[in-house]
């Protein structure tokens, strides 16, 4: 017997005939001789339209009622999942957030999960019944409703798996696991069978959507054992676990990527102290996002060169800014590319090898693709190179780093 | 100052723009120096969606997900009501009913109001906010959400006026009070100032559905004060209270009627104890409702007749239930009519006045009108009457007991 945590996402559950499919799934698990929790985000369609009715008012100032209204959307789902299960004679029962309870932090909107109480949750799945748990959703010390944030569901489900010590979360989406690189761009990309928080996590704060970084984060701490899986097929998805031997044979287990990227380079600041405060803290008090930094020696030596990315649909206000703070920042003019996309190949095999990002380099080179920024974390290295030349560049990496037989 | 309950029906909040309109009438209360506690209905339409949804299953054994997804209606409009009220600077606070709580019975669907605690509401109150409360809705021992039933709305809003001693209840409809007569029947029916509980719960119960019979019974336990009055005006409506020395005077206050009669005389029947039994049994077992009974002697004096009175819909399912009980029953022949009106005066007048059935009578007789059936209670007497007649006796009914003049 093991205990299970199945997550269903919005489109699992998007229909009465798509709710009864899952519920096979549930059905199938629980007849194994599993002990089974589920947890279910809303109806697909339904947050959005619950969002729509609540900004007919100003959100800010209404976080109590944004999230009271937001919630109703799970608290719908699980009640039909619990009616269908019961029509295959499963013993089900519906939970929400303050039911359980799920006590989250009070920052409205974007709570956080402070503590499950499992004593409820214990007592249902030993008396050989199915809690069918709302996602997104808790409650705080004062009994007001608070909702998690986008991609909430996922984070109930991996700490609710951590509260009840569950064997497994298993975590349905519309994907079947993940991927070396992204199917559409490399035809021999092939599916994980393994791989580790930490290159999940760079893999999920890339933008490959498959998992919220806030459940990743949850998984490690807690050392849950999650799987991505489809709730179309039910087959084995792809297991995230801490690392284990096998992992670390292998140099690099995926490779990632954004497009939409652009940059900024500032020409010929005089180096002085507080610099790189006099040009972020104007964009980020606009709420742009700066991922990589480079900073780079002028020939003289006294001066030197600033390059960063934003998002593509931040630049022309990043550019405004600039200009705006021309004198205060003393650059004396800048060049943009906003026609950039940025690949990341991670692997946790990075921590004990070197030569990796020369190995990196030196592929790109030899199909005359040019690496405009580069940057490195202990398990990923980034570079910045033209959109265009996007999918060779995957490609020729993919086969480097042995990932086609993977 | 005083302490008012303003209670709103799904009509009156049907959309954003008629929430607004609400909230207006909210803040003249508030801003007159009172204390405020508003009880809401979901937004119309949405109640009927939620059960559509639900009965995709069979919610008979889903009553706990049924009243769960339900409950969600009203979920959505107090928060938008309490978003709405913030939007002109009033505070607000949204409240479920597990917030307040209010503790229901393990009825689910149908659960009676056990408990409400003031405390929470008390503090909201005397905070200078206004608590903006989910009709409809409570939560049982256990923590399983519960809904009240048809009409629950007005229940909660009289229950809380009882648990925090408020002065007055006012239930906002779409007709602005109740009326001596329907005035679609009777071009002179005049609003009531005033009502009695008593003669309330027979409008009530006879089908005028401004107000549920629960809610009466709620507030005359309770001695509440409730006003009825549109929504739409907000101008003074009619106010049910306990009777009073004015109320005596007024021999009839109203008449009442109800259309789609039928009756069925079983003819012939050998007075033995237990006939009754025989016939209602099978009729009860068959949920259909029986209103009213007469019993009449035959020329031998051995033999009895009887006739009953069900709702028109219920007439082909009740001759069949007597066909096939026919020997157990021992009728010789059965005859029915299925184009049938009931009229009732009321008036808590008659206790204490006699000769008020034959004013009714005589006056019916004047218009040429026959009585089928006749059938008295303390505070009323109903006959049954041709439908084509119905508008005819009900003016008679109206000028005879003074009301034109009201």
């Amino acid at each position: 017997m093991q205990r299970i945590v199945q997550k269903f996402g919005g489109t699992s559950v998007g229909s009465i005939s798509k709710i009864k499919k899952v519920c096979e799934l549930i059905k199938k698990e629980f007849e194994n001789g599993n002990q089974v929790v589920v947890v279910s985000s809303a109806m697909s369609g339904e947050t959005n339209k619950l969002v729509d009715l609540a900004e007919n008012f100003d959100v800010t100032n209404n976080k109590t009622e944004y999230d009271m209204i937001l919630s109703t959307g799970e608290q719908i789902s699980i009640a039909l999942i619990s009616m269908a299960l019961k029509e295959i004679g499963i013993h089900a029962k519906p939970l929400l957030g303050w039911q359980v309870p799920i006590i989250g932090s009070k920052e409205q909107t974007k709570a956080k999960i402070n503590k499950i109480d499992n004593k409820l949750l214990l007592k249902i799945i030993n008396n050989n019944e199915i809690p069918i748990i709302a996602g997104f959703q808790g409650v705080d010390d004062d009994n007001n409703i608070v909702t998690l944030g986008r991609g909430g569901s996922d984070t109930s489900a991996v700490a609710i798996a951590a509260a009840i010590s569950a064997d497994r979360c298993d975590i349905y989406t519309d994907v079947d696991g993940i991927y070396t690189c992204d199917p559409r761009m490399v035809s021999k990309a092939k599916k994980l069978e393994r791989i580790s928080y930490e290159e999940m996590l760079e893999f999920a704060s890339l933008g490959a959507k498959v998992l919220q970084t806030r459940s990743v984060e949850m998984a490690m701490r807690y050392n849950v054992t999650v799987q991505v899986l489809s709730s179309q097929t039910g087959k084995k998805g792809t297991f995230l676990t801490k690392e284990d031997k096998k992992m670390e044979n292998e140099l690099v287990s995926g490779i990632a990527y954004t497009k939409d990227e652009a940059n900024i380079t500032l020409i010929n600041i005089l180096d002085k102290p507080g610099v790189a405060a006099k040009i972020f803290t104007p964009l980020s008090e606009s709420n742009i996002n700066v991922d990589m930094i480079v900073q780079t020696g002028s020939e003289n030596g006294k001066n030197i060169n600033f390059t960063y990315t934003v998002s593509r649909k931040d630049l022309k206000q990043a550019i405004l800014i600039m200009e705006e703070n021309k004198n205060n920042i003393g650059f004396e003019r800048l060049i943009t590319n906003d026609s950039l996309a940025k690949i990341s190949i991670i692997g946790l095999g990075m921590r004990t090898h070197t030569g990796v990002a020369n190995k990196m380099f030196s592929a790109l080179a030899s199909e005359k693709i040019n690496i405009h920024v580069i940057s490195t974390s202990e398990i990923k290295i980034s570079v910045l190179i033209n959109e265009e030349l996007i999918k060779k560049a995957l490609n020729v990496l993919h086969t480097t780093f042995g990932l086609d037989s993977y």
